[in-house]
Order: C-alpha cells, then sequence, then structure tokens
C-alpha cells in the first residue's frame, strides 16, 4: 500500500499523470463530435439510430455516409494510432525515471501537436500543417521508445 | 523487486487489474464474434481468406460487405474507443490512491455498462437502449479523469 | 522517488517493457507503410492532401480507395485490436510478479507472432498463415489474462 500511494510522489509520474489524461480526454472528445455531426446531419449507421430520427419517414434515406462525419472519424482514427502508443511508451518511459525537465518537454510537445492535428484536420487548414503536427507528435513517441531501448533493454 | 511484488497488496490495484482484464477479454471477444460471421456468412475483405472457402467458385463473389458482420466491427471499434481510456484513466486513477469503494464503484459500473452495451448493439435493442450504456461508461471515466487532475495536476 | 527508480530492478519489468516498445514501434510503422502507399500510389482521403498531389489536375480523382492502401489499414487495425489489449493485460501480467522464464516466453512468442503475421498480411502470403499467426498471438494474451485472474481476482 505505501509503494502505491509514493508513486505519485514522482514528479515525472504527475506529469505523465496529467499530460496523459488530457490527450486521452481530447481523444474521447471526437465521440462526442462525431455524435454532433451524426445528430445535426441525420447521417446514421445503424438502422435502430435512423428510426429515431426519421419520424416515420424513410428510414433508410438517413443510412449513408457524410464527408463532415468521415472526417471526424478519420481523426478519432488517427488519435488512436497515435495517442494510444504514446500512452503505453509514455509510461513505461516515466517509469525509467528519466530527467524531469526532458520528460516534461516530451509530454507538452506531443499534447500540443495533438491538439494543433485535431485543429488542422477539422477546419481544415491546407497542408501541410496536418502533416507537420502529426510527424512532430510521432516523433516525440519514437524519442522515448529510443530512450526506453537504450535504458532498460531486456531480449 | 520488493516493490513489484507488493504493488498487488493493494486491493485497489488487484481490483483495477481484474476488472480492466475482464473489460480486455470482452473487447477480444468482438474479434472471435467477427471472424464467426465472417466464415458463417462467406464474406471476406482479403482475396486470399475468400480463396480458401469458394472452393473453386468465383473468389471476387464472396469479397463484400455484410450488414452483420459491420455491425460487429463498429461494436469492436465502439469497444476500442471507449474502453482503452477507460484501461489506461483506470491505471493512473488507481496509482492515485483512491478510496476502495469509490474505485470499485467505478469500475464496476464501467464494467457493467460496456456488457449491455455489447448486448444492445449486437441484439440490437432499439435506442435509446445503446445509447444510455454508452453515456453511462463514458462519464464513469470522465470521473475518473477528473479525480486523476484534482489530485495530481502537474502542468 | 525511491521506488519509482527501483521499479525497473525487476528483470520481469525490463523484458515487458522492451518488448511492449518493440510491438508498439512495429505498430506505428503501419503509418509509415500507410503514407508511403498513398503518395506513391497518390491515393487520399481528404481533398486537401490530394490537392498537393493534383499539379493543377483534377483533385477528385485521387480521393479514391486502393487495395494497396486498404490492406495495410487493415493491417494497422487488427495491430491495434491485438497489440493493444497485450500491452495493457501484460503490464498488468508483468505486475503480478510472475515467473521470469515464464513471462519471456509470453512476451517472445506474441512479439514474434506478431512480425509474421504483418509479414503475412502484407506480402501476402496464403492463409492459413495469417490466421495462424494471429491466432498465436491471441492466445499468448488469453494466457496472460488467466493469469491474472486466478492470481489477484478482486471483484
Amino acid at each position: 500500500m505505501a509503494n502505491l500511494s509514493s508513486l505519485m510522489d514522482s514528479e515525472v509520474l504527475r506529469a505523465y499523470a496529467t499530460y496523459s489524461t488530457i490527450v486521452l480526454l481530447k481523444m474521447m472528445l471526437m465521440s462526442i463530435a462525431t455524435a454532433y455531426f451524426r445528430l445535426t446531419k441525420k447521417v446514421f449507421a445503424n438502422p435502430e439510430d435512423a428510426r429515431v430520427h426519421a419520424k416515420g419517414g424513410d428510414t433508410k434515406k438517413l443510412l449513408k455516409t457524410d464527408e463532415d462525419v468521415e472526417r471526424v472519424r478519420r481523426c478519432h482514427l488517427n488519435d488512436i494510432e497515435n495517442i494510444v502508443p504514446f500512452v503505453a511508451i509514455g509510461l513505461i518511459y516515466a517509469l525509467t525515471n528519466p530527467n524531469l525537465a526532458s520528460a516534461l518537454l516530451h509530454f507538452r510537445i506531443f499534447t500540443g501537436s495533438r491538439i494543433l492535428h485535431t485543429i488542422a484536420y477539422l477546419l481544415p487548414l491546407p497542408q501541410p500543417s496536418r502533416g507537420l503536427t502529426w510527424v512532430v507528435g510521432y516523433l516525440v513517441t519514437i524519442s522515448m521508445a529510443v530512450g526506453i531501448l537504450r535504458g532498460v533493454l531486456y531480449l
């Protein structure tokens, strides 16, 4: 028990906890964005969802794809592909006792890059805005992964 | 070494381990469900898969989408979008030394909501059954995230 | 602080850190593979991406799906469905203080199976190559999950 309560005495782990929670909440926001566009544009994937909004009209008409909905979904999937590895690799990295300043730099740049990525994806901004924000976040995660493998490699 | 073996002395961490494992196994079951529908309905995404089941017939005929398969896949993706954040945020939450009763309440409600969500999605039950089960699980994860940010914020 | 730096004294946790980082890097490589095929085959999902490569020509022509791109994306999604549960369940398993030899066996077989799975998916090799590599990785994760539930069950 003592170990558990003292784990969060580590400033690196507290920083990890803070930034991971922020990017995961940002990722979860994409579900709300998808629901918002589905409801306002009346575009659904499931017949039982369309039925609620068809109001006696033709249910099948509402079962289509919409470019705004698909854009949010692509952004959500990109978050999953990038934020989930960050959260997993970031935890292992935080447990290897890195320098606090270095850890904060990694966590802050990643979080900033993913917030900008979402803005660039949803507005959308012309390329290479989105591409650059993606690359920055990607390289941050790679940098932490290299740090882990150099520090604790055990094959 | 001592730290590691004693980590699981914490009841909160044992509860986290139990419920996270259960929801992750539930999520993994969706792969089996997808495979089951693909094989019984003979609907494939890859030519090399279709070839095995075409038995000398036309391979291309089996390369199509099927509403039952797509439904399971949407349910699987929804699991990824919701269970993965729960597992990540839940671990950080468990490490912030929360009250055991409060932690159990979060873990149990989330696990129950996701099992009901799958049932509502696959049968399917008329809306808002699935919507409600989704919202409950979502709010549980948000509640843990708020707890983390209030407890260990380090920006 | 002391706890944190000593966590990685555990050989099981170091092995977990190593193999999890390797499979997550492998998963992240799929983003590069997708980008490579999109750029070389000029196939895009977003109009702002197509615009850069249309060179004054028709942007809409580049907004299509391509079988090579879709194959990489299916492989990437399969990684998410399987590697993410491994990383999460593997961490909990590593924290339950398992036998080192047993843990290494789980981590090595999983990592090998997923590398072979990617090769079988992208070449592609005829079935059941890909199916078998998938099953092996799946069973490794199930085996660790059973170990967790038998060891620390707390409902």
